[in-house]
């Protein structure tokens, strides 16, 4: 049973390898051909995606699945319009594929050229969202890769119709032709140990990329001997130092916490100069308990609002490291600028921290020294996001230093080789 | 004692966590005084550097090392001169940090800059060569992370001095008034449990560099939690397309493989096609044999060579897909440039490939089809060099996909972040 898994994930593997190899040189037409009829087939399919998700959602209950979770996998009319609508976004983004990034002489004559190509064999790990399974799927497809898909078994049903219709957009399109098929993968069982023997193919699949909870990632992590490009925690902060300007501070902090706090750039941490608490925390805790969050405080901001009558709890030390992904934040007065940096860097998780201030020499003091992906300046941690960056479409957000790091769109997908030309050169 | 070394370098992971903190935004001057008193240090301490080498040298019978090893290891005046060269070389080499790497504005007016940073810490896992003690600690210093050396028992005497100097030059240094005296640290013990427990601190280093056999890059990349980027073997081929000049063909075949045979980039297998092998065969082999190299040939090349009296060896499949490291060459012909990439790319190693032909667009199917880190037209394989590419040192050739592939110079031995500055946007 064991080598069955074993043969058929291989199997697997080797055809995304042949059908990568094919697809690093296909031309964006015929990309861009097979991702719009996939966006067709989507509209076209309502019925049997729908009916694919119903199975799935019978099993919801039995799976242990909470509401949330549930909410997530449901597919609906709507959901399925703007699913076609992303693939059809994808398909107008530019090709990352051929760009020269440098180019240069060398003394003896050789011309070098540092080409953007394809990573080549991508395999996503993910759980229960369908959105998922083609995102992954056409933004690698854009960018040149074989994509090898692996998602929970709360989806499993969903996913593989979902699978079936990009292999027949694959397969009606200029790419059906090369023919890569195969560019698109679904694995077509849930076994953790046909995932075990996924992440040791090191030899046919370049690059992991797990997509879901703490968890996950971090079994792939553990289990992976091919590169893996990590999604972590984000631990956010918003820092306000001493000049901030109070209504920029209370805006900024609120939109970070509140407008969507179950996502990883939302602010989880609270920092004040010592300076400018007594002014500046009572109007923007009194403007965080408007909209339902609930303070968790240090000894020292905790005597500010008590004073203010302003109603909060006692923070735990936990609570300094926590990503609460909920309506909750953790509150601290620090000293010094260089001590918000100090905190920021041991207690946060280098995703994404903002400063407020009106001084650009501690704005660019704090950017330098806070060690994190994106380092904002008057603005919400809620902008780490590939869209908002511009990049069109987002695969992810690393929390990765090597390779990616912060969102990563197309370009993030690719890798780079060397062309050099040469006249007979010889090295002595 | 497992648990003291757990503790040993999980000390010693915070330490160079700490350093790196600081020597990200260390100046150029500064890391580069440290680096031309480390190479001064060199030059005034031979007795002690060279005391410590007999040390090594004397357990290199115990050690069972060859002769090629002990040639490795062993340090004298002339070696101690190039090393302290070297390391004024990299001192005058730009630093890669803080280089703007794209900037732009949003339509909501914020501003984004992609700014080049260091990764942070890196350890790098190696066997018995002295020079790379030195060499991956400036390299990692210029360009601004904290190094955690671990080298092999056979060279423990000796690194044990290099990494005192270091360390003094550090101290002495403008940087030691950071204070960033563990930006270079060496694991203290070549136990195998101590780098094994260095490999799961994925929360305080952020990339491991193994360099040295095959053996010790699959036990890293197994084993470790933390990012890897792999400098792995070289099956390199030269094709000689069917158009291919034969004084060009010979000279670059020899030069592949005769002019530094030990290496990744050399070559290990020829690849004619059909219709030129009758011609550029006998000639090419001729000149191969007579600087001493083993031709181990297909039945095609071997009909050839036997008709033209050329001595040679017929192979065995496995010679295919070879890294030989030695005086000996695989041999075959070909039916096509497509038959050509497709056995590169099923036998070879990713790593550098070359076409010789005097048809550009041979050249350019070949180099776009070929799937390697470094594909060449019309030049020797020997060139994917570091120093080659004018990078002016190199830690090594990666032959990863992710974050660096080929030449590794001190850009690739840096990440980046995002610096947005913005005036109060909020997310909607």
């Amino acid at each position: 049973m064991q080598s069955d898994l074993v043969q058929l994930v291989t199997g697997i593997a080797q055809r995304a390898r042949a059908a990568s190899l094919v697809l690093s040189t296909a031309t964006t037409e015929a990309k861009n051909d097979a991702l719009l009829r996939l966006a067709d087939l989507i509209d076209s399919s309502h019925p049997g995606l729908l009916a694919a998700n119903q199975l799935d959602l019978d099993q919801a209950a039995a799976n242990h699945l909470t509401g949330a979770q549930i909410d997530r996998l449901t597919l609906d009319a709507g959901r399925l319009r703007r699913l076609a609508d992303s693939v059809r976004e994808v398909a107008a983004l530019p090709d990352p594929v051929g760009a020269v990034l440098e180019e240069w002489a060398r003394p003896n004559g050789l011309y070098i050229r540092k080409v953007r190509v394809p990573i080549g064999v991508i395999g996503v790990i993910y759980e229960a969202r369908p959105n998922v399974t083609v995102d992954c799927a056409i933004l690698c497809l854009k960018a040149g890769n074989a994509a090898i898909l692996r998602g929970g078994k709360e989806i499993f049903h969903t996913n593989t119709e979902l699978a079936g219709l990009i292999r027949r957009a694959i397969a009606e399109s200029a790419l059906g032709a090369l023919p890569v098929l195969d560019a698109v993968q679904l694995i077509p069982t849930t076994d953790r140990a046909a995932l075990t023997a996924l992440l040791k193919l090191d030899s046919l699949i370049h690059c992991i990329i797990p997509r879901g909870g703490e968890g996950l990632i971090r079994f792939v992590a553990e289990t992976s001997t091919i590169p893996v490009i990590k999604h972590f925690t984000g631990v956010c902060c918003m820092y306000l130092h001493k000049d901030a300007d109070p209504g920029m501070a209370e805006t900024l902090v609120v939109n970070a916490k509140v407008q969507r706090p179950g996502v990883c750039n939302a602010a989880e941490q609270l920092l004040v100069h010592s300076s400018a608490a007594e002014s500046l925390l009572p109007r923007v805790a009194s403007a965080l308990a408007s909209s339902g969050v609930e303070l968790r405080c240090d000894a020292a901001s905790s005597a500010i609002l008590a004073r203010a009558g302003i109603g909060h709890k006692p923070a735990v030390p936990a609570d300094f490291k926590a990503e609460f992904l909920d309506l909750v934040l953790a509150v601290r007065v620090v000293e010094s600028l260089e001590s918000a940096i100090a905190a920021i860097n041991r207690d946060g998780s280098a995703h994404t921290d903002a400063i407020v201030t009106r001084d650009p020499a501690a704005a660019g003091r704090f950017q330098a020294g806070v060690d994190s992906a994106v380092v904002l300046w008057n603005a919400s941690t809620r902008f780490n996001d590939g869209h908002e960056f511009g990049f069109g479409a987002e695969i992810g957000i690393s929390t990765d230093r090597l390779h990616a790091r912060g969102p990563m769109g197309l370009p993030e997908l690719c890798s780079y080789k060397y062309l050099v030309s040469g006249s007979g050169q010889t090295r002595s």
